[in-house]
């Protein structure tokens, strides 16, 4: 019943990301899953596919043969979904990318803005779609937080208090997933700053069309026995002057998943925690707040179009994340009709995945340097 | 992939409840759509069909049809869902059981005791499943306060506070789901309270175990214009002694859809609000309110398990339907190996259903005889 | 440089509401305290006396001394504080009333509708002021509240959601207090209604107006071993058609002292939680909740009157007191001047006493009778 | 009945903070208000003289004066309170301790580290108390968080993200207090963090015991017009390692007085938000947040002390400044006595004072120079 058809790299048995990947995709039927290249052990990945109810012949053994065996059947996939490691999206994507495939990869894209700026390159001459994963920026309520900011709702923005602190790493260690994440050799030069960091400067960036102008970075590696950054504490400059706080951390005890922007302008404020994704506080120059739900006529136009269920109904991560979906699968099929147009789409593309990197970077050479700020 | 096949009935174009059910189901890839009767109407039935991708053939004209075909196929569908006006779930659920087939069927269940306890006893002739979709119940914090209150974390309970309020219906209007709800001729003697007095009678018997003895409830038309009850403040006794109010509105304004849970007990207390689905209050004997969330180190065993996505990720309520059908799922397929066993249930059953009609059924001769008890 | 004194009956050392009322009204000079019977012991009178610096000659051995002896005094006191335990309010009021001295008198007033009216017609005939100290209709947000119900901007009022929980007695002790509510030769009839259930009618009638018409009560003893009600759950129908639910308990763990109004109308919605007093929650007709909280702009008029210090500095249920003592010293005044005006009395009357005490008997009744409508 | 007597300069007619000084002493009878020079003009004092009952002769036509003949009476006042103007206290205040009369003065204390040094060390020389009303650490909360760390029930602190934001000034007005605030020859150097951000900085000194070892300061001036700081966002390394971000902001529409601290250990976390001030949440390392309220039994030893009304009674702003004079004032009794000892010290000292006027200066520098690190 899905118009398109995807395959999966990464996301062998017993991996969540990868069947987040596939069920925010089924949960709008926007595509189905026909083939893949879930593990590099075969056993692992014919058993995936087996789950999945993949075609042997489609359960590839490494991906470069799935690029090029997809690429030249006349039912191929028509986009690939990168749920490997980080250190290894680039050359996964690339190689889609090169077989003519349009591409979608978790963040952070890749572990380079020189990387990253090549995927863009390529995936421009190919004239390819390219969906970088930034899942938050799915929600209704970041949708309809950025329609009011466009409507000057709040004004000019000020500043920007921003932060995703979690908890799960506040001791050394954090199971597998922990434990690559901490490893220079898997990880490179960066932690907390590329799971976390990446996706507050990005929903800063979506929700309030901000670009960030210079930061000055301050990255500890604060639990004992770790060696790279689990807190990070950012001051911020946008262009056109807003400034800010990016904080992320890994060992704040209680914090799940907290991603929390708290945006002030000259006639307004917003409020949005991401671990209550369907409110959105606004509070005008009565400064008396007002929480607006998912679902509830104020929340209107195209932000009202991705919710799936009535208000009181709570859509979850999943559903951001098939929001993603929807909007990259409906310009797939735009783009085969020829009747993609650019403000159709809504969905972060590898041009929010190099503003990640580069953003990192400076991070980086702001804290080598001993704080100071670094022009982006 | 999935391992089954299942059939809609109703859920045709616009509509809200099918889609959802469709989606819960494909979330988790519990089965197949492959048949349906989704209106009366050909062309509708036609294009909700074709939206699907269902074979021309299994798009059947009526349910008659549907059920008898469908038995006779090698490769018919597994269960039938039926997401239909409530005053023709009776027939409906007949004839798929009649043809052996297993039911969902969406709340409330039928319009009176006499037929809900008809349906029961044909399920149980037949041997077949039968699944009361009370969405509320799926929930992993739904699982996990029973899991509490089983292990007796806060004692014997003293009583329940339970209430469904909403808004939407707080003027007479409400689109066309208003209408038929507050329609006699379509909704026969109850409104709210069939709405959401069942969810209420059905979630607090879920979390808790507590069986209602008697009710003294008083029914009230508030809303200029109005025929049915749109406000209800019901007394409840309950089998051992707990006492509890359960309170419907759909007038509430401000209410979205405001199910929530507060049971004090001997040793503490649990609180739960649907709108906020993965949190729970837990209150020990020292008073202090702890939160706890799904996906954390405190949510254990079976609760844990219907978690998809980690701490922090939200997951709403089409994930909590998902969970209803992944037991239901696994419950047919056991069943079809032979090695269904009882504590495998874990959806709400036609016993669910019976047990909601007879508290509407005593509700309403309680008010109709002057708010007197009335003993189920 | 009050221009008040007050004598205190009652609150001896060790006393909790004694110091309360004491604080209440220095907080804002309102009076001074210059005499006082504060024990029927000796010692414990002349030590409390110590402590707030009264004369000797002024600490008296009994109340009917001391309401003569201040009638008498060119300087006698200008009202009387009475704060010994409920069943000798009537004693204690009724000779400072003959004595010709202003009354402000702890609640509930006394143990029965009869002895109420009794002090109702001295008071009257006496030309005198009478306070019943209902402490929480003192709030800057009650009085905001009232404000927005007057003005019409939640409309005609549907129904009211009210309760007062509270989860010290939830094991049969509570210390010394404890005990003499739960004891019935010193409580009387009632314990919990009449400690919580009271404060619950006057605070909706304070905020909305709406005078009970008909109650139908349910009264239980929960805790084993006790001999008094610790839990009432209510239905209410007021005078011109609003409805509600009353639920007072003294066993709901984590229920500090958990006064809470939710008061829907036609128009809005209304919501109120005591532990949290400044902030009142507003939800019009669009659904959205709105937070106005004490000191904002959006506060205007007698309520914002009340506040001592700006937005943002929480004031609490000592301030609540002392916006009582506030209004009630101004009216005593105004009395000695012969300017008192009745839209000047914002303070709990011997009215609001008296239909207390309705409220008690009529639900006494009714929960004998088991659980019938009694009109008050 | 207070065993203390005390006189103000400054809080003349329509001042808030001299009221809310006099209230808080009030509250607690912890001293008698005998003398004063309320204001410049003599008319003012003189009617703010008659309003608090203070006789003529005491009613000073200025402070030195005022000093010089309460010093010289038998019945001279214990503690003289300052609530003039910032740049105003050093002389008042040292014109007190000279006469050797204990001090009790608003914050900021001084405008330079210099003064606030000379009056420590005359305070020292001459054997005086000396306060500064860091009003925000009299709650009851904020002494049960230090008691908590001090116990270690958190661990090591780690990070503390600090901030006060307020939104009172999003526009160039604020009424006649926010022209001085934000006037150069009125305020000095700084606005924002004068008034905020020394709060920022005792706050969390008192509460967790970490001084700042060096600070990174970004000090905007945002709002057209304006020619101080009206936002700073400040990196915060303490001494011992751990790290923080101080936010101070006066344009964040809908902060009314928002101080929140948020404290993250090894072993735990401590969140309080000043606008519900009874309420901590703690967070042990099963991450479930667990709030924690004034009165209950979880809070004891030197803390609880410091509640005058029951659990779920809330106490406020006025209470919190009523436990500094508390301890203030049996501090002053105990130095007559001569049983003073430093443990009974539990209200904010000079030291304090000179504390937030080094970490002034210190991002004044910092800023200065382009946002470096500066050492304090």
């Amino acid at each position: 019943m899905a118009k398109l058809k995807f395959g999966m790299v990464g996301g062998g048995p017993g991996s969540n990301i990868g069947s987040a990947h596939k069920r925010a995709i089924c949960l709008d039927s926007t595509a189905d899953l026909v083939a893949g290249c879930f593990s590099r052990n075969p056993e692992k990945n014919a058993e995936q596919g087996k789950i999945y109810g993949i075609d042997q012949e489609r359960c590839y053994k490494n991906y470069e043969e799935m690029a090029k065996a997809e690429a030249q059947r006349s039912d191929g996939i028509d986009f690939a979904v990168i749920v490997t490691p980080n250190n290894t999206h680039y050359a996964v994507a690339k190689a889609f990318l090169e077989a003519g495939i349009h591409v979608s990869c978790d963040k952070p894209l890749v572990t380079s803005v020189k990387e990253a700026e090549d995927l863009q390159r390529i995936a421009k001459e190919k004239n390819l779609l390219f969906m970088v994963t930034y899942t938050y920026t799915g929600y209704v309520a970041m949708k309809y937080m950025r329609s009011l900011i466009r409507n000057g709702e709040i004004g000019e923005i000020r500043t920007v208090m921003a932060e995703y602190p979690q908890g799960w790493l506040y001791k050394d260690s954090g199971g597998k997933q922990g434990e690559w994440r901490c490893d220079p050799k898997q990880s490179g030069r960066v932690n907390c700053l590329g799971d976390l960091g990446t996706h507050v400067e990005n929903a800063v960036a979506t929700v309030t069309g901000l670009k960030v102008k210079r930061v000055l970075a301050k990255m500890d590696v604060v639990v004992p026995g770790r060696l790279l950054d689990d807190n990070d504490q950012i001051l911020v400059e946008y262009e056109g002057g807003a400034t800010g706080v990016n904080w992320t951390s890994q060992f704040a005890i209680g914090c799940n998943n907290s991603l929390r922007l708290r945006i002030y302008g000259s006639k307004g404020t917003l409020l949005w925690f991401q671990e209550e994704p369907e409110s959105v506080t606004l509070i005008r120059e009565d400064g008396n707040p007002c929480i607006i739900k998912k679902g509830t006529a104020s929340v209107t136009g195209e932000a009202a179009k991705y919710g799936r269920v009535p208000s009181g109904h709570p859509e979850g991560w999943l559903e951001s994340m098939g929001n993603l979906y929807d909007s990259f699968g409906r310009c797939i099929l735009a783009r085969k009709d020829g009747t993609l147009t650019t403000d159709m789409i809504d969905y972060p593309t590898i041009e929010e995945g190099v503003a990640g990197l580069r953003y990192v970077e400076a991070c980086l050479e702001s804290n080598d340097k001993g704080n100071v700020w670094v022009t982006l």
